[in-house]
């Protein structure tokens, strides 16, 4: 992996980081580095995220998985961290077997999905750390009872992903269910490289060793300097960037799989650092498509962006075939690969005419190790980022207020006042 | 429909719009909507866009489309505006027939549709207004060529949309395919509601002319005032509320079936709006999953952001079977729609709670003139905008430079000075 960091700096941009700060950058850097470090080897909440490369075990994951197939549909019904993990690692490896994510609580996308997939062939994995998570245990009674009408039994075919105890936890001990366990002091979103992440590459039968040993190789590159880890170059990077202006960070994955990828990033970066009046607004893009979409704001909007540009090194062929159309004569006899790639480095070039700072980040591959080696570098990244911030990176306090309250609609304990007054309605009731 | 803008005024937030200050926005509304309706009535480039609803014929869309069909699968071969639009409403109606859009160049994702659809049942429709769209023309040189391969006779399967001349249209008279015209003086971004949006939607069996009508209800419902116009309410109120520190717009539908349409939508806010230094980043966000990653950052983040709330009136029932877990009892006899709705209510009072603008959007039901209507209002919206922030909406100049040098570095006719300089890798080689 490499990190290039080159275009956000000041003499590029306008709101770049000027090199002379540097050096004293990288001085806070390594204290950050060194607390890091230590919330590591004492596993303090959060930071033990960044252990899970050495401490997930894929044996007991892909055992429960066997235990409840095979099949042909996996089901992770979770949300935020206990589905996005999961969902990044499938949609870029792609293995065999197809994957769903119950993420949300809108009927109609469940009653499709109920009504597409053949219940007899599909495994369920149920995951919340707290066995509590609305949307998640709704979804679950709503499969469960899909699958009695239909004559599954759903005790064969789920898998329980919680922490130590709650409801979740209950329900597994009554129906004798397979159960992975939410490791302790990782929260939902730095939980990838765990079992809810993995379970669903279990599913697919992907390599779930070199997943980890993917992390591992971004953990080995820790270092205490930004000139030396390429996670820590990005996070105090991107911190730098903030101070300077950079209110949005634009994810740009140049390849399609990796669109996932960019809303877990969305998650980590937001729910990590959106706290305490700051935190720079992931906006997720998709490269070259949102050049078509995304790039003319970009460059001639506010100076207010950093863009992160990520495309893996190695590529399919997908050769242009030959044409005697004049026009686009200059396509055919080229590849696929070569045009996307083409469009990177002009977006990238054309970003950096416009005083748009942008990093770059090139994978390998897109195999598991590199995917292993991307997240964990983001989470390192993400950490760094709110060490320098000194933001409490592992809550996401302000989520809670709306959580309680829906649930208190629903229990008809509260009512809420309406959000009406100034509304203005079409057609011939319009006032 | 109905927008609601209360929650985005200057009582409920520190960003908000005083409410004192709306006559003075709304005598602007005035002027631009009378520009607006100048520009509709001589049919001027972008304001054109408005008059489609009136001008967009289904029969020729629904006669081309039956003449490369039937088929199980239906290509969009197009990018930007030339694919979102048909996206969007495919998305949200969910016909017969598996729509896909081949927007990007990415070749492992196309090597994954090449191999997972049967080519014999598949028909494209190829999408570019110039017909010289590099991406466009790579994907449908690929595309033809693997159904040649397959033997599949691609002149009775394909559709061609684009200009009056251009490659794509020669190739059309040449081959004796069936074409559809983009029509004049109607930007990509602003085309859903022309053949470039229906033609996927037609292959899906849907009610064109319901989509068209609900185009003409948002129409019927354009005023000079932004107190009577549900478009004007929400364009103007967007373009007040970016002057007083809104540079953020996070779409956020409560319907899977509407991400889409925030893609759509950050299409036409970001190219339209994106310019002059100025333009809100479009934020794609989806409920209630997003509360579970973006809310966070939206409610403890800096205030710089609106929050666009759409839902559909109508949902189906899907009952939450009964549980005897005492900690989720609440959930059990009530609806996955009462869950989504209380969520709804409970983020929008939340944002308001922590003093973020929040503007809400209704429409009656997720079906055709629910659809057509939509995009409607916020093309309207989109224009009325850029009238009173001074800019130019129909054009984006910022992206024409990185075209360029993509197409010249395919030619080989140009070489790009390699963005290095300071870069940080993993691994034993890492510096």
């Amino acid at each position: 992996m490499e990190v290039t960091i080159e275009s956000a700096l000041a003499e590029h941009s306008p709101i770049g980081v000027p090199r002379a700060d540097l050096e004293e950058l990288d001085a806070a850097v390594r204290s950050a580095a060194e607390r890091i470090a230590t919330g590591r080897e004492q596993d303090e909440h959060g930071y033990a995220a960044l252990n899970l490369p050495d401490e997930t075990d894929p044996e007991p994951i892909e055992a429960a998985v066997e235990s409840v197939t095979p099949a042909e549909n996996w089901l992770t019904i979770g949300i935020g961290g206990s589905a996005l993990g999961a969902a990044t690692i499938t949609e870029a490896l792609d293995g065999d077997g197809a994957t769903y994510s119950l993420d949300n609580v809108d009927p109609a996308a469940i009653e499709a999905l109920l009504a597409d997939i053949d219940l007899s062939e599909t495994a369920m994995n149920v995951v919340s750390r707290s066995g509590r998570t609305a949307e998640t245990l709704a979804n679950f009674l709503v499969v469960r009872e899909a699958m009695e009408t239909a004559g599954v039994e759903w005790t064969e075919r789920t898998v329980v992903t919680t922490g130590e105890s709650g409801p979740l936890a209950t329900l597994a001990d009554r129906h004798d269910l397979p159960t992975l366990t939410v490791p302790e002091g990782v929260p939902g979103r730095f939980s990838a490289l765990s079992a809810v992440g993995l379970a669903a590459a279990a599913f697919q039968g992907l390599d779930l060793e070199a997943i980890l040993a993917g992390g591992r190789q971004a953990e080995a590159s820790l270092a205490d300097s930004l000139f030396e880890s390429p996670a820590y170059a990005y996070g105090a990077t991107m911190y730098a960037l903030e101070a300077r202006g950079a209110n949005v960070a634009a994810m740009m994955p140049y390849a399609e799989s990796l669109e996932a990828f960019a809303e877990w990033f969305a998650q980590l970066w937001a729910e990590s650092l959106g706290k305490d009046g700051r935190g720079q607004t992931p906006a997720r893009a998709l490269g070259a498509t949102d050049q078509h979409s995304q790039l003319q704001l970009y460059r001639a909007g506010p100076k207010d962006k950093v863009v992160t540009l990520v495309r893996p090194r190695e590529r399919p062929s997908v050769p242009i075939p030959e044409t005697d159309q004049d026009a686009i004569d200059y396509l055919g006899g080229s590849d696929l690969r070569a045009l996307i790639d083409a469009e990177f480095d002009a977006t990238e070039a054309s970003l950096r005419k416009a005083g748009v700072p942008a990093i770059r980040i090139e994978i390998d591959a897109l195999d598991p190790a590199g995917i292993g080696e991307l997240l964990y570098t983001m989470e390192a990244a993400c950490i760094m980022a709110g060490e320098l911030a000194g933001v409490d990176t592992f809550t996401q306090p302000a989520v809670e207020w709306g959580k309680d309250t829906a649930r208190a609609l629903l229990r008809g304990e509260q009512t809420l006042e309406t959000v009406d007054g100034l509304s203005v309605r079409t057609g011939p009731e319009s006032q």
